[in-house]
């Protein structure tokens, strides 16, 4: 965690929030967009925070890439956890410092990233992706952004067994994660974690259907959340007019020991 | 982190979103409520996990305190940052594993314990209190729950100034959060972040302004977070009647060297 | 609607959002509260719209009753169609002046009495309540108010059919609705509207089920409506803390004409 | 309201929430969209809610447009106060048959046709709109759509002064509202109604300081509305994945007579 941008190094590039680039920076070579030209060269040996004008006058903040910037620039092209969504999970879930995780599908590693910076050098976290593409997509993601210490990676469906055991949450974004339930409760240590990421209502049903059932589970719940930006300029305060109204219903449950309601 | 109850451990005992205690356990006490009495020596020995019946014939689960049901329980009769608030502040603040943060207020240690269990043994957590009575209370309650390591209370007034330096992020929750941003500015490691929550928009359009002067700051942004609980029964699945409307506003915005806009 | 409060007026004694009440003017007697006593004598005479002081010093505003006031005062200890969602019903089913409608159920006639102001003298509602004590509630409750020119009540299950024909809108607040959604289109003229309001997404779901069918119908949507009060105070303003996350959802749909998608 | 489509009837042409029309249908000529034509000849004669083949095999469904199509139709291109609080205005401001209302600017003309449908024709609309293009636009709007018996239209600057008194409501949607209120008081009737619209909470604050002061004005409350659509779908159910966050706060409050608080 350099503060100074080197030869090697991502930046954030930022004009506003839809127009950001997360790249790598190379020595001789420049970034290029309809807002104008900016050299690596120029970069190297500033320190993240500095403005920069583009060739054609247009100013750039440069950032250091933060773990939400990581994600987005992963998803971008595919359907991701949105931050809302993933910092839910962290809290709810209780997923900090030391955690061992299981996720699955990896996807673009999007949410890997996320998890494996919460979980950090004493933690880790295991990801399982059963198609091909994605979990090469995903893995060339994650090495390009140095996120592979804790990582493990597996190319396999999670529906057939979960090799890990001992562990702390596991992070569910599948088709059908009311056919895993009984597995995840196997493999968690008691009173730990499932998070259950669904769009649509009829998984949700069917994942809470599925944890009701023999008692294993305990403190069940579902939350959606709903984030507004303000767009707070002077005389001109308001939320901005559009928003993303669903991305998906988060179920959160707990695993007991024995049987009960 | 044990999965097995002993004498001194805390217990989180629950029954319903609105019925749940969090309690210590001591070897031949019990815990008295409106709905039954439990031993605490029914439960020494036993896996977190379990159920158990009062003598009155109700069954409560008994778990592991999440770092959320601790937060939950420090807060209780004042006001707290809540956990989707937390959680967005965790996640766009980038605040994980080995992360060094000031916080202030301290107020009853709620947020602290969330942010020292985020940041793990490789980061630190500092914290400014004025109060002296809610240092006290918030030394104690972080105490009780062994949240010591990674964390170091001031108290002190932090609008006279911060201690720390090369700081990865500063969270705020004070009355007058825009007479602190040059101070922090001063203090964060170049683009990272301050994470400002105010309940007001009074206080939110003062802080903007605030951070927009001088182009000492990039990416500023304000978020407000709903949560909406959805009850997943069958054939009656619908949102909760109530939710919480309003919490607070939460500012972020990233350091940035020289001037500009 | 005159502008002076008259023995036999009903008024809206106001002092916040949770204490008001909606009494009738009887010359001699008194409103009793505990925040003191108010002489109807001493309302009589005078314009609606003043504020009167009880023999404790607390002042009241007295109001005349808004449709509003009457839906709620109604409604008070059953649940009832919120003004946020009788309003979306009223735009969305273009409900307004002249319109024939059926309703049901009656329930507390607050719907009735709303959608019999929106359509007025030249309209008419047509309400169904199976249940006697309810029905005779509403009609109680719709005379005190003088609602009842264009209103005609039925005590008499809906299921077993819709008396009248060639009407505008069909307004349901029902168990079941999907079992009348063919009874429906039979009544209304073409082009013309169904709502139906349900607590949980199951029957929404039932209900667009029956209403995508042999394409009788189409513009089928659903809709919630969240509603956030706003306090402005100088420089405290902000949203409530807490609102109504969840009333019901409104299904809409127009008739069609034959067959088709 | 006829329910056959005639030579000059307007027809809602709708494909989906983003394709549809609003058209005037004229013996001999056609609709023309990227999805089709439509011979005028082949609606004439036939009822509303028919579906219709373009030759290109498309299929539309024709409606008999709703007040709400008609105001979405005519401000398109234009900001326009959207159903949602257009539903809420006449709902919280008891805006039904009979009532006399006053509006101002006019702007597209979209809530004064809306405002005009609910009132009835034992109802009035009074608009004022101080640009001569927009007033020119909303005339003609209005007049194309019937909708002219029960408005009144003022090419002027309502900052002057309103004509018409005894209102029943009196809605505005203005960029400097609070400078109207004492003038807006002083043309209503005790115990009536004040709608303000405006898109920044500055506005709303300036809003609520004026109506707050001298004690002309009772119930002062500020509304949001937030309207979600739900997709229901076969085992596909979820809200859509946009939505408008954001259109105005809406003030209300009703006149009082005397001072006080």
């Amino acid at each position: 965690m350099q503060d100074e941008i080197q030869d090697g190094s991502h930046v954030f590039i930022f004009l506003d929030a839809k127009r950001n680039w997360l790249r790598k920076v190379v020595a001789g070579e420049e970034f290029h967009s309809n807002k104008g030209i900016i050299k690596f060269d120029d970069l190297i040996g500033k320190a993240y925070g500095i403005r920069i004008e583009s060739h054609s006058g247009i100013v750039f903040q440069i950032h250091r890439p933060s773990p939400t910037d990581i994600q987005i620039a992963m998803g971008r092209n595919t359907q991701i956890i949105y931050p809302k969504d993933a910092g839910t999970i962290l809290i709810e879930a209780g997923i900090g410092a030391g955690a061992r995780v299981v996720e699955s599908g990896t996807g673009s590693g999007a949410l890997t990233g996320i998890l494996a910076r919460a979980v950090g050098p004493t933690g880790h976290v295991y990801t399982y992706e059963v198609r091909e593409d994605m979990y090469n997509g995903a893995k060339k993601n994650l090495e390009k952004y140095g996120l592979t210490e804790n990582i493990t990676m597996h190319n396999q469906d999670i529906l057939e067994g979960i090799k890990e055991e001992k562990l702390d949450a596991v992070v569910l974004d599948l088709a059908t994660p009311w056919e895993l339930t009984n597995e995840v409760h196997r493999v968690l240590r008691p009173s730990r974690y499932i998070a259950s990421y669904s769009p649509t209502i009829e998984q949700t049903m069917k994942t809470c259907k599925a944890l009701g059932e023999g008692g294993k589970w305990g403190m069940i719940k579902t939350l959606e959340v709903l984030e507004r930006e303000i767009m707070v300029r002077e005389n001109k305060t308001r939320p901005t007019t559009w928003m993303v109204a669903h991305t998906g219903y988060i179920t959160f449950a707990r695993t007991m020991i024995g049987e009960g309601k």
